[in-house]
């Protein structure tokens, strides 16, 4: 039997449901991070492991981009906590034959993407490693004034929106995409999202689990969805562009849920109002979550992403 | 040409220096942790990532230890600022035909792990791994009163201090060591330390290191230094048993400089007394780091452990 990353997670739940956390832990593990009290404002906590051969490639994408994509990941986290990017910690292990060039083109990928989002590099740790090139990135963001956006806010009629164009990250947006950062500050201080995700995994199932932790349902109108041109690329080799759109992981773009009477201020936001798209609203719980498409309404199945070890062997993405 | 670990670690120093921290970054990458200004109070954050092959042998440890380990490592950093754990942050990447038993037993040496030293695990990261096991955990602690103790606030004439007894961790202690937290909690609170280091890479490595980064020289009296019953077992294959202890790597006990008024305090102190030895003293800058054995002084050269890429094959640790 293959045991997987939600099994694992699942476990883990399970393990430290008995536990007696220390104070000041305000959201601990199920979020996109973790929430803490310090001091009077609150610290978001995240944290991302990369793996060559599994999160990239390192002999198509290169050192730098390696870098990049590890920090990038993480500060996505953050953005869709609405906060601030703080600090990283940030662990390697260089595979055999690493060079001085190497961790040149490494470090640029690293240092400068924490440096554009305001995050400084405050500590780490550097083994070899005896296989792959491994990069763990921690990341602590701070609240700027409004709380951290949790996944679990969304009310029923709550609007649902997402940043950017999905689908067919593959072709190359996994390692250079964007990290909302601006975007998600900017939700949360000026539009009042109610909850927020990144999309990680695939909308469908991205979806499926704010729907799963505010206790709504959702119906998504597949016209609405902003499909990018890569997923129309994709569809050539099989599958519909909304497909790729609804389904393909490592978008990165920001899933959120606010209230129906800040869509207007929304879409006027000079940010926001380019970058952002209405997609559907929450519905009633025990609704479903559903996509509607020429006049249908039909269950949208959660097709994202999940990590199976054992069952595919030729890693990816 | 080799690039080892100290190498990458100068790139990146070199690369941060021109980069512009955020506010509220206090100590950054080059002590035991980072200390961060958190509305008021300290937070100190470390990572380490661990590595089947060069950290533990999974086949002869088991998945319990190689969790404990990787959780104990970090609280060892914690201990060394001589603050209090509070959040731990854990990416595993899990090898092929990873099953339930093994996920049950490392989340045993995990959450036991961090349990037992009152810290919790608020988040993490699941991936699977082409190759090995891996572990990171990144560690988050924070001052209870007394801020936290760097490697540089060491002054001549200030009494060096060990835990425990050094050497020969290989035989086993490096997996089952005892994280130092409440030695190093009581020896901030009550010791007035001024300095402090936790023993990863070999007493004469990490001692040269508390002396750089204080500006101080140091004498180490060899009959002083407490040599464990692993080092003279280590001795049997080579080597003196006061070779291993002031070389061998992870010890993981807690190296501290306090001022000479206060060994008096610190002999009498029920927990500390019984557990610290006074080695030896700091010395005026540009003294060097010395060893005065049978009324010889030498220079006591760093030969403690470092990672170097290519150069050893068959693992370490």
């Amino acid at each position: 039997m293959v045991f997987g990353e939600l099994d694992f997670l699942a476990m883990l739940h399970e393990r430290l449901a008995g536990a007696h956390d220390p104070p000041g832990v305000l959201v601990g593990v199920g979020d996109d991070a973790a929430v803490l009290a310090c001091g009077g404002r609150e610290l978001v906590a995240t944290t991302d492991l990369l793996i060559d051969g599994i999160d990239f490639r390192l002999t198509e994408c290169g050192y730098r981009l390696a870098g990049r994509k590890a920090m990038a990941k993480n500060l996505s986290d953050i953005a869709a906590m609405g906060v601030a990017p703080w600090t990283a910690f940030v662990s390697v292990g260089l595979p055999g034959g690493f060079s001085a060039e190497d961790a040149a083109q490494l470090l640029d990928g690293l240092v400068d993407t924490a440096c554009a989002f305001g995050c400084a590099i405050a500590g780490g740790d550097t083994k070899r490693s005896p296989g792959p090139l491994i990069v763990n990135v921690a990341l602590l963001g701070r609240s700027t004034g409004r709380p951290p956006v949790l996944r679990s806010g969304a009310r029923p009629g709550d609007l649902l929106c997402v940043t950017g164009r999905l689908g067919g990250s593959l072709f190359g947006r996994h390692l250079t995409f964007e990290p909302r950062v601006a975007a998600g500050l900017r939700l949360n201080e000026a539009c009042g999202v109610r909850a927020m995700i990144d999309l990680s995994d695939g909308l469908s199932s991205d979806l499926g689990r704010l729907c799963a932790a505010s206790g709504v349902g959702a119906e998504i109108e597949a016209e609405r969805v902003p499909v990018s041109a890569d997923a129309e690329r994709a569809a050539q080799d099989g599958g519909s562009a909304l497909a790729h759109a609804l389904n393909d992981g490592e978008d990165y773009e920001l899933l959120c849920a606010l209230p129906p009477e800040n869509g207007a201020a929304l879409a006027a936001d000079p940010l926001l109002g380019p970058l952002v798209t209405c997609i559907g609203r929450c519905l009633m719980p025990d609704s479903g979550v559903l996509l509607r498409a020429g006049g249908a309404t039909r269950p949208l199945e959660p097709r994202g992403f999940e990590h199976r070890f054992d069952a595919r062997p030729g890693g990816g993405p």
